[in-house]
């Protein structure tokens, strides 16, 4: 799956900036493969790009329309499909973060099919990936895992790796969910993928490389995801971390999804990741923290952070309050 | 997936015994069920059943053909065929155990079809099942867990159920791979789930009982196998397990199918299981260890066992050598 840019961005009929939030994701951290957006009528969500027709989006060189938007009923409806229709016409490929697949509507099958212009459900892997060996690979990584889901691993993960290209190091971001497919072009979204093939899937993906690349790869769920947590556990094995960094959101009141579970401690968060690490990359370490304080004034986030900074003895950040170069610091000893 | 039987047994051409493995296992384990075996010109297993043809399996009240069999080079040859389409035709379901399809070989959908029979491939799961909300559940359920694959995990946990069931006690094996599958005549292969139900898969196939039931899980993979962990992990947390029985090989010189990886020792085995089994179950205890001492003499055999249940101070067996009599006591207490 290579997704190839420049982006029209399909806002289609948002019901909110929320139902958005792909695009958004994708707007922030490749503004440069974002040339334009189509709304359709009631559309609440805005990206601040060029309204584009498909023929405009093509004129300006589009390769794929990009689905960043959740939809209503998980159908596509027939408005949405005039566009997509119009984009495959055009000759451009689409790229859907939908659970809804575009492969299996046949409409857009054989349009596509005729035109010969690619469909992508990023939420789903069809492929084939091989059972993880855990064999040693070259080149250096580094995974975010955390407390829980949505703690801020994916935008971790990718200010790792600017901050990276920033120093002139060689370094990837490793696509493991939808958004992060988007922004890399290319990626699986592990928690589509047949469970036998979960490190294998992560193995394929940040496969073997010079020794003094990272490869900064996208965490997935946490450990301790009564849901999810099948699905990190074959995330940490298969990407056989060098160096993890732990996220974290102070404010949560329980597990996403589950109300009832508390979140777990960072020293116990910290530990246990770790130990499973250990299992295929024994020289793993933790470099620090990275803490998601939006919910925090300046001041308390500011002690927040120096507070776990004294207790663990590591840096600790918040992406985007901070950035991340203390973290950086860490990777660069390794 | 419910498997009606009794059940014909399809040896097919089978090179060797190991290529029979899970039609010994049903054999063992449902003999009541298993009516009589069919088998191929060369065939060199043998369940010592009566040979039988589809007529006379139809005769003698067979409701399924079962595919307990490695086949070679994965594909289902003529001869294969010409048997399994007159089972079909005779009216019987058909369950197949091998990774090879029969719902999408075109002509042997189309047969079942016409004749309105079922034809289940218990090695792969096409159904919905819901993502793991880890609500409490009535009932108790057992798990066993290991130190690797293949270390007598679905062994240990028929052992338990039967003996349970010798005792008057309440009690469902729950099938989560393939060979149990038929022995249960019912349950999901969980490494075939994708891997966001992996923990929903489990809570699906082992649903609230009555407060006096026992659910015996049967365990998948191991917490230390880099290739297969996440299965493990979504299975703990989904069966929300009041027990563990940690399950364990001792001459194995390396984690299957992972030259140089080694086992985790008992103790470190033990203790990660349980932690995280807590998460969906405070509660959860181990009561014990079975040990799969095949490759021991007697005198090795008991001395091991001995020093295990003096090291932990909970019971130790091989429920091959020994019986689980000791390790039912102490699920009797829970």
């Amino acid at each position: 799956m290579k997704i190839e840019h420049p982006y029209l961005m399909f806002l289609g009929d948002a019901p909110d900036e929320l139902a958005a939030k792909t695009a958004i994701g994708i707007k922030q951290w490749r503004p440069e493969w974002c040339v334009g957006q189509l709304s359709l009528p009631g559309c609440k969500a805005d990206l601040g790009l060029p309204e584009m027709t498909i023929a405009d989006a093509k004129a300006a060189g589009v390769k794929t329309l990009v689905l960043g938007v959740a939809n209503r009923g998980g159908i596509i409806g027939p408005a949405w499909m005039e566009t997509i229709l119009a984009a495959i016409e055009a000759g451009m490929d689409v790229a859907n973060g939908l659970h809804t697949r575009l492969t299996t509507n046949p409409e857009l099958a054989k349009a596509a099919a005729a035109k010969g212009v690619s469909l992508f459900d990023v939420r789903h892997f069809d492929g084939q990936v091989p059972v993880g060996n855990g064999e040693k690979r070259s080149g250096k990584r580094v995974l975010a895992v955390g407390t829980d889901c949505s703690v801020g691993k994916m935008y971790t993960a990718l200010a790792i790796d600017a901050e990276m290209k920033k120093r002139g190091m060689k370094s990837d971001f490793r696509a493991t969910g939808q958004t992060g497919i988007f922004i890399a072009g290319e990626g699986i979204s592990v928690d589509a993928v047949i469970s036998d093939f979960i490190s294998g899937a992560v193995e394929t993906i940040a496969p073997a490389n010079d020794e003094d690349h990272w490869d900064v790869v996208e965490g997935q769920g946490s450990l301790f995801h009564a849901s999810y947590s099948g699905v990190t556990m074959g995330l940490i094995h298969g990407s056989q971390p060098d160096a993890l960094v732990v996220c974290h959101e102070p404010t949560r009141a329980h597990m996403r999804g589950l109300p009832g579970y508390k979140l777990v401690d960072l020293k116990t968060c910290m530990d246990v990741n770790l130990m499973h690490a250990k299992l295929t990359n024994p020289n793993c370490v933790v470099v620090g923290f990275a803490i998601n304080t939006k919910a925090l004034d300046e001041a308390a986030a500011t002690k927040l952070l120096a507070d776990i900074e004294a207790e663990f003895g590591l840096p600790a950040v918040d992406p985007v309050r901070t950035g991340v170069a203390s973290i950086v610091d860490k990777l660069q000893e390794i």
